[in-house]
């Protein structure tokens, strides 16, 4: 799902996936405890070999300790050698534009609270929503984003939850100011130059897959 | 992210996953126009060669008119039979476990005033909640789950919208009352048995991801 076309890049967006759900996974793991690439392989539905080859891309990036003979990973060296390749132990300020239903759901997750993706602006189009707060933050009429990304602290992502119609041209708008990417909730292909980035989440495509396989183990 | 391994099945759920979105690029065009795979691919950021490979899978599922010589697709008779494909010709009957702010965009959305997937109940754990209306659908007590499955009509997909804490015992509730599908926006891989598939939704995740990609971009 990730546009990102370069062969700058040797790290497929498959490997990127599997990263965040290895952070799944040690997330219900106690800090102090040792964890083998079968183990998780078994937990995961994935195979050892798959899980050693998608960190041994990274093998620079981890720290000392990192996969002790016999014992495996220690769920902490892991879980933070993990975050530091993702990035995500750095603050990311996040702009949300759409302030619905979905927005709204975005705001108040729990995930959201933690410190490495913090919401510093909403912003929405109905005149009705503008100087109401959502979760202790103002929503702001649309046409004030470009001021407020010249005025404000560093954008890092934006995250689309407005109509088809008009993500585009809000896309456009974004990146002219300096956005360089989104996570997308409008289900259409966003044209961006290739130093942008989207992320699309295509809620109704991924019903429609999952009917695809629902009916092929009703066949059997 | 489909849970679903099995050697019966050949096709790849990257494929699945693709034609979910050649409906999206689809969708933007008349339906009596033709495209050629090189015009889809220019449009998706894909190759041509790919597109023809994913549809030769199903030709048998085409009708006539199907790839004519030099003018390529016509959109409606493309888009008919990736709907046939995925099975979303059909009515799919959704129940949404939790009607929390997800839920509540969920039943929101207006892909879902479609025909081919239908709410037919909301539940949530929350007394306050419990027979108020979300979009004309009154509110239930998970409690009534079981009761509701066993007397209402067949439930094709489940959504969960819960807190990661208590998403796997819903979950099993729910496959003991005989629900073989979900769509799981819990942060967690839910243990199911071999004939039920689960496709998750993981919001931080997809941030986490797009936040490596970023990094790479602001490298370069």
């Amino acid at each position: 799902m990730i546009s990102l076309v370069t062969d700058k890049e040797k790290i497929s967006p498959r490997v990127i996936e599997r990263l965040t759900r290895y952070l799944r996974c040690l997330e219900n793991l106690s800090p102090d405890d040792y964890i083998s690439s079968e183990e998780m392989a078994e937990r995961m539905g994935l195979t050892a070999a798959q899980i050693r080859k998608d960190l041994s891309n990274f093998i620079s990036d981890f720290g000392e300790g990192f996969g002790v003979r016999g014992k495996g990973y220690q769920v902490r060296i892991l879980y933070s050698g993990i975050e530091k390749i993702l990035g995500v132990h750095k603050t990311n300020n996040i702009i949300i534009i759409g302030a619905g239903r979905l927005g709204g759901a975005l705001l108040a997750e729990p995930e959201f609270t933690k410190e490495s993706f913090n919401v510093i602006g909403v912003f929405d189009v109905a005149e009705y929503k503008v100087g109401k707060e959502v979760n202790g933050i103002k929503i702001r009429h649309t046409s004030e984003i470009e001021y407020f990304l010249n005025t404000k602290d560093r954008v890092d992502i934006a995250i689309l939850t407005v109509p088809k119609g008009v993500a585009q041209d809000i896309a456009t708008t974004l990146i002219k100011a300096g956005v360089k990417s989104f996570l997308n909730f409008a289900p259409l292909k966003l044209e961006v130059p290739e130093d942008v980035v989207v992320s699309n989440i295509d809620l109704y495509g991924k019903l429609q897959e999952l009917n695809y396989w629902k009916e092929k183990v009703n066949q059997w």
